[in-house]
């Protein structure tokens, strides 16, 4: 490309040479062993072009919903079994999330509802009987359901659920309901529409023991509750309206229940962790109400990693498309020269090469988590939860986060053509922007991983084991020593690009951040009590999440460019690893307050960055060639495998020009 | 509020004391002098409830344009001239523009095409003839029309336009022609449905005077070709196609237009800077080609003032809907305690209140703009240009980068209730999105900041006389001296929040960018030519035109303070202008890496943000309500004025229940 002289001639000074352009099926095939499934799907949709959503056909949410569905049942008619996937199969169920996320990603939320939410709650909080019950009419979409979670008033405080169910001992029988506005529930997945039935949490109230008639409270569980009839009909005491248009998603068919003295059969508890027998004495395997209440918490955990697969998938998707515009996309030149390709300036190299590189990282990070989370669901030991509760959380924050703002920027680097709908970036985005808030909105999320990371700590005080994985006591005992002058103010840059530079300036970060919060933490809480410090520290809580969610992401990017085998592969892994970890060192400023590198140290970084920016740009369009996205499910005219060769063409074609 | 405890009772390490609650009829009136006309446009759109979207009813964008042209006709039935106030009042255009952005901001658009864009190039950049022939159809939008500057490959690079305007000298016409698919004019608003004529930007081409048949290029010139009959039909030779879905501003008929060999007469050149007689000879009273050409662009200057204004109006919106919510939006709780309004939560703090306080420094900046703008055209002072063109890219680009970053973060504070369409956020910004790149993509426009504040420099060192405002060499001078170390290491918050600390800091940061890239180009342009030279500093570059932005708001923001007679309000513009400044320092490791302020200066004034953050929630809900808002146009169910009182009344209602 005639740029590339710009753009990678003046670098010499930082030792970083053109990267050799690598074989992108090579590439391909190491970044998904899943390939086979990918090819399956995709080919289902290429045979229904019809089904896919038209950005530039403004579809009312009802149409739109109806192609949802016609999709659903393109998938189930091919034979496959998502709730399979779910209990037996987990790898494949998060593969089809990602990959279906640039199909449509109101089908991926659909997909979510109907098996992660709904099933997944019958199957993971109920017990057999209403695994039997329920299990083949879910997996064929002949019941759909909803997840009743969320209330009007209560999101993230799920302890705070107002929706109640007491039991009638007489007839037998819960009586679900909504005691004031607040507590009606919204937002519900498949509620407005499809829902037959829906798992239901509410306030379990059983009569006291002592038989004094009052009720006792013993927290949110889950219930089966039936919602409509065979014909579509909600049944009596339920009210369903319709949580109307939204920013994204408008394939799903949210809606907002009110129940009013809804009788269900006592058995409809789902009660694998507490269940209440004929008389009405409730009881449970675990006798602490919280770790109860946590342990039903935590079996919704599978839905993060989903969430962070599709994340992915939609960060891979944008990225092809800004990527390959951008190297198209001629504007400005030198005097009398030809106009210069966009992605040969600095500025959009600053904007698209740093997020390949959390894009990549990103993807092996998630690969670990899923990774993770099939290993615990087959081995259920037990140190495994709260090592994937964190994970999960803390990814699916992190990610969600940085895709949402990454689309954006994206869009932006496309220009006024990046405005089109046809070229789907700012669909990507509303669509994919409640990914921050639903599932656990991202800063509660966070702060939950920093109290694991904090418990940890504080048992190993206590004489525990530490788990083996993220060991941060160890790191802080000997990287807080009065760094070493030498190291502090070494510049060369193959000590820069040192994986044991990068992943100890990282761990160092955030053992450090750990360490203080711990005592902050102590400190504050003498005078403002537990709650009161944890919200004097919470910007430093937030701050040590996201440092071990990026410990975490550049030590899965830098193992994966050790283990390609490929020489020239591994070269742009590594350098697109390298490029991650020092965006990440350079932009905080905990690493120059702590004089963990000196001033010239940070420059020298600060240049480092821009070379590989410019060295990345080489590989750019390869990079996002090996995320294998078919053009006919990417779908945008300016972001096609063929937009190199013919930029505007089907572009034109779309607004109407004969081609 | 239940959680001002929470947030404000443990400050008192930084001297930061609760902040008084000021009048917000006096704060109103302070921040807006142009109140009538305000009230006045606001109220007839409370007569026509039926003419503002409604986000929740999923609108064509053929029912959006009907519904803005019938909003447009409102305006001008109830006797405004929009046009006069563009060539007379400016200032009440541009507050027109920031008025009607909570309306519509398509409406806001739809103005801007018609009357900043296409009634201002035929105004400006042709002379008196073409004003008696179209000002009043113009005016009354009889005769709708475009502006046809964007082609299909040639947006930025205005010079590298290829449509053409070949003089026939025979018959005295001007032959438009389209010569290729690149340079089909693309994104031109009114152009689908409603122009009837268009400025069309095309390369001016007359015989050579030798006589040899050859064709003399004199680059790109502005004509007046029409378009369509007055049926509506495209005339002979013009073909358009509707651009068709946007993520945004669907109430804007964009369209794409070719030319093939249209006929128009000589005299339809906009001939204010250059002219061409019977016999095609071509003349200006601009030498130079190249400032002919900007003169030509300078008179465009004012469609950045009005998207600045439109752009504040929309964070204006946005915040309004987020603060009043996370006042009333509760969640979590100590143990046994009630829950606790979202604001009350540092994080939600972090989010919010350093937007806040940029909002208000906005404001300030664009009102200074503003006047400039004014002073420039009834002073025709030359010496302004150059200031208003600096300025008004500068903050139009600063402005609409943080504002599509801002509406993200507002509705993520939203929770899921955010997400609603009913609720606006989503909205918002998908219409905003584009501001980021249309009137100059705002990474071209930092761009031209810092060329004109490097052209200064230069200047300054051939013994021209400097630019009273912004002398960054005397700063320079002043402060480059090793650092006072006294200062360096100085952490008390009075010192902190001295407004000669504060300006001082910005003021370095950009004066030491501006001598250091000076130098820098001029070393790399020895190897690499200008061209090379600029590109191989880019980055550092748009830091510059940042730092200079960021300066000038500072100024503003503290000047608007100190010129508050009101004691309560004053001391919520300082805290707010603290903030804005003290964040910013903080975010930007150059202070660290130059030394400028030693790390336990960077802690303390990191402990002063939370603190500052802490302090302006007590008053945020004031804060926005001095925006002063009408519920009928901010419309969000989640944010009206009434949201402390009924929180989610209005929200249900919308959802169909009973209210």
């Amino acid at each position: 490309m005639q740029g590339d002289q710009l753009s990678c001639s003046h670098t010499s000074a930082h030792a970083v040479r053109r990267l050799p352009r690598f074989d992108v099926t090579l590439m391909e095939h190491y970044l998904d062993d899943l390939r086979p499934l990918k090819e399956e799907v995709y080919e289902l949709f290429k045979q229904h072009p019809e089904l896919l959503v038209k950005e530039e056909e403004g579809l009312s949410k009802e149409e739109h919903r109806e192609l949802v569905r016609r999709c659903l049942h393109v998938i189930l008619d091919a034979g496959y079994s998502p709730l399979s996937f779910l209990t037996k199969d987990q790898a494949k169920y998060f593969y089809l999330s990602e990959l279906l996320a640039l199909v449509d990603l109101s089908l991926t939320i659909k997909l979510g509802v109907q098996y992660s939410l709904w099933g997944g709650s019958v199957v993971n909080l109920g017990t057999e009987r209403h695994r039997r019950a329920y299990f083949d009419d879910i997996d064929r979409f002949r019941l759909p359901g909803c997840f009743a979670m969320t209330e009007l008033k209560h999101g993230s405080n799920v302890a705070g659920l107002q929706t109640e169910a007491v039991l009638d001992v007489h007839k037998d029988e819960w009586v679900v309901h909504t005691p004031d506005d607040g507590a009606i529930k919204w937002w519900i997945g498949n509620a407005a529409e499809d829902g037959r039935a829906a798992t239901v949490f509410a306030r379990l109230k059983v009569p006291a023991p002592d038989g004094s008639g009052a009720l006792d409270d013993h927290g949110v569980h889950a219930f089966v509750v039936p919602l409509r009839d065979s014909s579509g009909n909600t049944l009596p005491g339920v009210e369903i309206h319709d949580c109307g248009y939204k920013v994204g998603l408008n394939g799903i068919d949210n809606g907002a229940i009110q129940f009013t003295h809804v009788r269900i059969p006592r058995e409809n508890l789902l009660d694998r962790f507490a269940t209440v027998d004929r008389s009405g004495r409730y009881s449970s395997p675990i006798t602490s109400a919280a770790r109860r209440f946590a342990a039903t918490l935590g079996e919704l955990t599978g839905g993060r990693v989903g969430l962070t697969a599709a994340s992915v998938g939609v960060l891979k998707g944008a990225l092809t498309i800004a990527v390959r515009y951008s190297a198209q996309r001629q504007q400005f030149g030198p005097p009398d020269g030809p106009e210069v390709a966009v992605l040969d300036y600095p500025s959009q190299q600053a904007k698209l090469m740093p997020m390949l590189a959390t894009c990549y990282a990103l993807m092996f990070a998630k690969n670990r988590l899923v990774q993770k989370y099939c290993e615990m669901k087959r081995t259920k030991d037990e140190a495994l939860v709260a090592d994937v509760h964190s994970l999960s959380a803390g990814l699916k924050a992190y990610t969600t986060t940085y895709v949402n703002t990454a689309i954006g920027v994206c869009r932006e680097s496309c220009g006024g053509h990046g405005y089109a709908s046809v070229n789907r970036l700012g669909a990507l985005r509303s669509d994919h922007d409640i990914f921050q808030t639903f599932e656990g909105d991202n800063t509660v999320l966070l702060q939950q991983v920093a109290a694991l990371l904090l418990k940890e700590y504080r048992d190993s005080f206590r004489g525990s084991p530490l788990m083996a994985t993220w060991s941060y006591l160890k790191i802080w005992a000997q990287d807080s020593l009065p760094a070493n002058p030498l190291v502090t103010h070494e510049t060369d840059p193959s000590h820069l690009r040192d994986p044991s530079f990068l992943v100890r300036a990282l761990r160092y970060r955030t053992a450090r951040l750990l360490h203080t919060l711990a005592a902050r933490l102590r400190k504050h809480s003498r005078r403002l009590g537990d709650f009161g410090a944890w919200n004097k520290c919470l910007m430093h809580v937030l701050a040590l999440s996201r440092a071990h969610v990026e410990c975490v992401m550049l030590e899965e990017a830098l193992g994966a460019a050790e283990r390609c085998v490929d020489p020239d592969c591994r070269r742009s892994l590594k350098a697109l690893a390298d490029l991650f970890a020092l965006d990440r060192i350079h932009s905080d400023i905990i690493f120059r307050n702590d004089d963990y590198i000196a001033p010239e140290k940070a420059k020298a970084i600060q240049r480092l960055i821009e070379a590989l920016c410019s060295e990345l740009r080489g590989v750019a369009v390869p990079l996002v060639d090996s995320f294998a996205i078919p053009d006919h499910i990417l779908r945008a005219p300016i972001g096609l495998s063929t937009t190199a060769v013919d930029p505007y063409g089907s572009y034109l074609e779309a607004a109407g020009f004969d081609g």
